[in-house]
Parts: C-alpha cells; sequence; structure tokens
C-alpha cells in the first residue's frame, strides 16, 4: 500500500504527533494501518506503548514519508488508520452541529466537548471532511474518544435519536444561557450553527438559547460559544 | 508612500474588509492614512461611511494594491493605519495574557473580552505583534473597541495597575471557577498563560483558579478557557 498525501476520498486517514497516534492505539486499535516513527525519535516510554502493537500493524522507520505527510511541522510519529464508521450514544448528551465548515474550529470542539463530558457529535452536512489530518490534529487527540455521526438534516438526526430535550443556541433566542436551568434527567442536545450563518429560523422555538453578551460583538466565535455552553451544562449536571 | 505587505517593523498596519475598516473608522479615526476600495465594491452604506472621512485621510481605488495585501483574501476595503499607544482603565477589568504566541486566538480572546465587556487587555512579552493584520482579521474589528498594553513582565504591570485583586487561571489551582464567587466591588485582573505551557508556578496563589474539567483532556483551548471564564465573570457581575 503506497500512503499518499491526505485526501478527501481516501480510505485512510492519520495522526501527526505523538500524542494522537497514542489516543489513536489505545481507542482505535482495530483501525490501525501503520505507524511510522522517525529515526530520531527517542522517547522510550512512547516506543514502548507503540511496540504493544507491533503484532496487529506494521512499524516502520520512514523519515522521507513522515515529512511528506507532516509537510511543513516536526513530527515523529504517524499513525494511519483506516477510518470507521461511528454510532452515536442515544442515551448520553449529544453536540449537533449543522454544517460546521472549518476544520480547525471543529477539532477545538472536540477537545472542548470530552473536556466537559460529551462524547458524542452529530452533523448536519454539508460540513468538513471529518477525518481530515487537520481536524485531528486540532482535536489534540480527542477525536479518537468521540463518537461523531453525519446526517443529510436535523430531522433525520431527530428519527434516529429521538425522545431528547433539545437546546438550539441561537441569536433570536429570548431565554438566555446565563438564565436557564436545564433538565438533568432525559438527554439533552445542544445545538448550534457554522462559522457564518448561525442555525436557520426553523430551530427557534421555546427552548432555544442565547449566551447573552454585550451589542458591540456580532456573535462570539463558534468554539468558544460551544465552550461556554458546554460549561454551563457540565457545571449544573455536577452540582 | 509606498504600501507595502504588513511588516512589523512598519509604522503602520491595516484591515481587511470593510466591517473591521467601519470599526477602525469609528474608533480611531485620528491615526487613519488611507482607505483602499475596490473598484467593484457597491455597498452605499458602507461608501457613505467612508465618504465621511474623506477631509481627514486619503480614498483611493486601487484593486492592484488591494490584491497585494490582502494575498488571497476576497477583500474589498482596507483601512491602513498608523500604529498608536494605548493605556489600560486603572478602574475596570483586565484580562492579562503572559506570552501569547497564536495571533488568531490573540483576536478571538479579543473578541470574547469585548462581548463580555472586558475593553483592556495587559500582555506580559514576549509576544505576538499586536498589530499584526492576522490579529485584526481574527478580533473581528474589536481590537479598535480595546486597549492593549504590553509590559515586560508580571511585576511591571502590577507596579502600574496596583490595588488590583488577581486571578491565575491554572491547573495546578485547588480552587474551581465553577465554585467561585467574584468580588464585585474592586476591579478584577483575570491572567492566562500562553497556548503551549500555561502560567508558570510563580503565578499559583489563594485566588488562583482553575476551570475543573474531564481528565480525558490535558488543558482546554486557550481562547475557549478564557471565554469560559469571562462568561462566568460577566454574569456574576451582572446578578
Amino acid at each position: 500500500m503506497e500512503i499518499k498525501s491526505y485526501k478527501k476520498d481516501a480510505f485512510y486517514s492519520y495522526t501527526l504527533g505523538a500524542f494522537p497516534t497514542l489516543e489513536l492505539i489505545l481507542n482505535h486499535k482495530e483501525s490501525l494501518l501503520k505507524i511510522l516513527v522517525h529515526s530520531s525519535f527517542k522517547n522510550e516510554e512512547v516506543l514502548a506503548k507503540i511496540q504493544e502493537v507491533s503484532s496487529i500493524c506494521d512499524i516502520q522507520i520512514n523519515d522521507k514519508l513522515i515529512s511528506k505527510l507532516a509537510s511543513k511541522e516536526n513530527c515523529y510519529i504517524i499513525g494511519i488508520f483506516k477510518k470507521y464508521e461511528m454510532k452515536l450514544n442515544q442515551n448520553k448528551d449529544h453536540i449537533v452541529l449543522a454544517q460546521p465548515m472549518n476544520m480547525g474550529n471543529f477539532g477545538t470542539i472536540i477537545r472542548s466537548a470530552l473536556g466537559f463530558n460529551i462524547h458524542d457529535i452529530a452533523i448536519i452536512s454539508p460540513c468538513i471532511d471529518i477525518f481530515d489530518p487537520k481536524v485531528l490534529r486540532a482535536s489534540m487527540g480527542s477525536f479518537f474518544s468521540t463518537n461523531i455521526q453525519i446526517f443529510p438534516s436535523f430531522e433525520a438526526y431527530q428519527k434516529m435519536y429521538p425522545n431528547r430535550k433539545t437546546h438550539s443556541f441561537m441569536l433570536q433566542a429570548t431565554k438566555t444561557l446565563q438564565n436557564h436551568t436545564f433538565q438533568k434527567e432525559i438527554p439533552t442536545s445542544l445545538i448550534f450553527g457554522n462559522e457564518s450563518s448561525g442555525l436557520d429560523l426553523s430551530y427557534l422555538n421555546e427552548d432555544s438559547l442565547i449566551i447573552e453578551h454585550e451589542k458591540s460583538i456580532d456573535s462570539l466565535n463558534l468554539p468558544n460559544a460551544v465552550s461556554i455552553a458546554l460549561y454551563e451544562f457540565y457545571k449544573q449536571k455536577r452540582s
């Protein structure tokens, strides 16, 4: 198998760096194809963990291929894996992202979500390529502990995961996150629109929430808004 | 004056796009040098606002220079301005950023800060170039409503702005933001470390705070952490 720089239609993707590669090994061993190690990499602890999977995947010292895949970045370990399918957990809380378009933002959201104990993210297409190495890098390896499932429409998501409390975050909402008390007993979905246009008015209802802020800015940046909502939700769930 | 692509040591910088340029005009008219308008730009409302400053600055249709300064971006308006000095307001709440290194992150932080009514940001050097067009772009124009002052050390900041309540955000803190009640009467400084190393232990004291999160991530991304802290602070200040 010849490994080329990532393309959306490839059946594989790869992690850049030791930390995300260890997360890949820890959570998705079954999808490992190959691990590339740079000849100058000497961290014994990491090498030992990589060695543990030598029976199920090829481990190769290949500086040339690393430099090709990592392009400009300093990178000493690359984990190549087969893309896999994920399903959300019906009984857990979800984030729903409608048409996310920025890979760095999406990776950052995955990281915050995991920090606040959300392991399930629904995406309404069209959207970024969730397996792009840029997403994996921005998620700092959190990608591999998260279930991500893409739906053609919000209705399709609701049909597959019914009977949930849903809160759409919208500038048009009248209830504020600051004054809201979440119901703890029922699985909840927190819904966010994309970077430029937010959610359309079909998402607006009596459970919609706005993160109250000064009029001097139009809106918060998407990962910041999602992180704030997750913080408040997590805080209430644990209190 | 020949305008070249931005360099750190230039005495001028520039906004890319109509919205940040209008914010520049609104808040720092006195620093305007020149406004570039693309020949295909037809938004009458924006053009009228630009025309209002025609007596104090040169307005030029110059597609070639716009395309040079904006490089790959779609951009129809550029505002060129003389860099200016800022001072923080002693009586207001501040954010302090120690050694911020990512321009996009810094711009995003400015935007969240303004959204949560913080107009004063201290920076402890070494740091990014605060006037870089990448910062201005990420701040979505919020830069021009914010006072940013650079200090050689945290001690230098404290000497110039004494008698404040300070909270350093650190993973080593024992008090959580979630359980903390801010004092409302005294000007407060919220302090954050940089993207890769956080704050060093010299910042750790009994007022240090941690944003409690799951152990499954090392830390939150910096702009997300700052936004969460600002949200909680703003919420408490207004309640």
